[in-house]
């Protein structure tokens, strides 16, 4: 056998696709954030100001979150030491799920180590306490979904993204008596567009479905005390597990799940990748509580959000550029091709210090390649403006299609 | 459906088979580990001393630590805010690979969230870069390898834990023209052995394999450097893939692989569970760092842990108890049964407060329940002392056997 032959091979179809990833390596400077410094391969650096990032609040600036984080780590120390059966789980994860719990209304809520680690346990777990279970899943659900589903081989279905009439099809044509769950999420990330929560509750009653929402991209931003879509639309009592992060809007790390008592007892005593891991360190559960806790009362930071989003969607509109708009604080640009994708986001970086990773095959459909912007409450009018004047030059140098002529 | 009496139904088994799992709530005390303050349900505290912890060396409150972590949070902030390749690579993502890498002398490095999602991570990914790949797997392997093992429904042998004919039977029986992979740990955490690396490595090379190490229980302690069993044996340069972890003998959070570019270039580049996530914090991959460069030198932590460990072993067997000794940091006591294991568990902290958590199924097979201490830099002799006397008490009041009877 040549391994390294064959890891060649794998490594040149990247290459030969256009979609080979090279990770920008950029330095945050706290109180200063979107700038950051872009440090080149050759050591030389830039500055720069981020435009693709996810701490979509600037929550990791907080002085409340770097506060919490400081007194633990001086208080406690920097791991928990241990898996959370096994000496670590502290008052710090405690208080984090108690505050979780409350900010879904539901029962109780678990800590993973990373959202993606609890859409893929928990996901891969309930086949295990519902033999039998049928998932149906968007489409475009994110991987960590994708992944948990799959991974124990039981029985789902695909439906068309927020497709309601495939989704009732497919529930339609299984056994009644069959366990089903939808799994689905609020905002996808990467169009920014939002499902029909209501319509999809009304399915799974319908259908006697469990239903499963990611609510990564939206939790902290929407909402009236940053619940998510399904706080703002009053449906979080009809969704039985809520999934989401703290490592975005709220600025920190990890994920969860929220659900009744039940619900947590059993995927926190059979969930192979909740049961076998490290649990957070302390400090970063502090962060994401004291996150959380803002962000309950805080609706300034989420208006301007939204303010800054709906401006930079206007002038970008209003120059022709093919936007995605749904209405959400996330601002795509399509291009459909990997390389003029990646070649204007080089361009926007060393022309303009202006940071916007291209997003490609596999992280959307090829031939939907896009430019991903996130505006946010720390970014100034003046940031925005420097933004719609380089794309306007680039877009023209490049020679793209403006709207009318790419729609 | 009642989904209500399924969940009911799951919970009950792990009841009936006294197996169901409360988590200890502990604070531990910077500076003070392992002495901790144990906060009971009906919020009453009691000071105890960790007798159970994964902080092997007490690195998480190691001022090296401590302190690059404060620096990183005051200077970047909290979160990294996006995944690796979307503004989610800081330069100290960066420093952390290039410490790790130097550690196990290997090219390359990638730092995962967890080493648990490390192992899942790559294990599945390797049969997408070698198709038709075999993976050869120690049946006691860690449940993190198993998952990722399973995932994508490859080709797997399970061999008898570290038995060589079995593994050499296995290999023999299969196409020698097929990619194959031996996947096994150095330490086993559980009973604390270790494997036969050289004769493993001989077979791989004999038998045109790959070997992948999880070191998760070993780096920090083992080594001149640190850099794990494989280190001590100076075989690291014949183990393809090492995995490890930054939450234990590290003392903070995180896991990696070390292997040569390429492999980790394809790993990079493929694997769902490092690409579609947000990495961790630059504080904690700063701490982490620091504990790494740290652990290359300080030699004394890991001589006295050896000496703690061998202290409490020798006084242990004084008294007859069922000792699992393989010479190495942990100290398994072998009771046997769920409810005994509890029951001696639950008055060690009630009563002396000493904390070490009972070890029952699935973690370990049914039958082989225990207890399992991990003696570190930080315990006193006279923490030493209580415990041996705790035990030695308990062990008569609860009529167990002494090892004469059990052997
Ligand atoms: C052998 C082994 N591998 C991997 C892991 C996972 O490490 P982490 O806690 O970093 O996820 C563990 C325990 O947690 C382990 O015991
Ligand atoms: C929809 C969705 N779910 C889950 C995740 C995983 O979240 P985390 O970064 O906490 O692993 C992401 C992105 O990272 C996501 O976009």
């Amino acid at each position: 056998m040549d391994y390294e032959a064959q890891l060649d091979a794998a490594l040149s179809r990247l290459h030969e696709e256009g979609r080979y990833r090279t990770f920008i390596d950029i330095e945050r400077q706290k109180g200063q954030y979107p700038k950051a410094v872009w440090r080149r391969p050759d050591g030389t650096q830039k500055d720069i100001t981020v435009w693709c990032g996810n701490d979509y609040l600037g929550m990791g600036q907080h002085p409340a979150v770097l506060g919490a984080m400081h007194e633990a780590l001086e208080s406690t120390g920097a791991g928990s030491g241990g898996t959370r059966n096994i000496s670590g789980t502290t008052i710090y994860h405690k208080a984090l799920e108690a505050e979780l719990a409350d900010l879904h209304r539901k029962e109780a809520a678990l800590v993973f180590t990373s959202a993606y680690i609890a859409n893929d346990a928990t996901l891969s777990t309930l086949p295990k306490l519902f033999p039998g279970l049928i998932i149906y899943s968007d489409e475009l659900n994110h991987a960590s979904m994708i992944e948990g589903i799959r991974r124990n081989g039981g029985a789902k279905r695909v439906f068309r993204h927020n497709d309601l009439a495939h989704l009732r099809e497919l529930l339609e044509a299984d056994d009644p008596a069959a366990p089903k769950l939808i799994a689905f999420e609020s905002v996808y990330s990467m169009d920014g567009d939002i499902c029909p929560m209501e319509a999809i509750c009304d399915l799974a009653r319908e259908f006697g479905a469990l239903t499963y929402l990611d609510e990564v991209h939206a939790v902290g931003m929407y909402g009236p005390r940053g619940g998510g879509v399904a706080e703002k639309l009053g449906l979080m009592g009809r969704i039985d597990i809520i999934n989401a992060t703290l490592a975005k809007a709220y600025g920190v790390m990890g994920g969860y799940i929220a659900a009744t008592a039940k619900m947590v007892d059993a995927i926190r005593s059979y969930a192979p990748g909740f049961i076998f891991t490290t649990s957070i360190p302390p400090a970063v559960a502090a962060g994401a509580a004291a996150s959380v806790r803002h962000l309950k009362t805080d609706q300034s930071l989420r208006d301007k959000q939204q303010e800054h989003a709906r401006v930079l969607k206007t002038r970008l509109k209003a120059l022709g550029l093919p936007i995605i708009d749904h209405g959400t604080h996330i601002v795509p640009v399509h291009v459909g091709h990997p390389v003029h994708c990646k070649k204007i986001s080089d361009m926007l970086l060393q022309d303009y210090g202006i940071y916007v990773q291209p997003i490609n095959f596999p992280t959307v459909p090829r031939g939907t390649e896009r430019l991903r912007f996130t505006p946010s409450p720390v970014h100034s009018m003046d940031d925005i403006d420097r933004l719609v004047r380089a794309m306007d030059k680039l877009w023209s140098h490049c020679a793209l299609n403006r709207a009318e002529l790419t729609a």
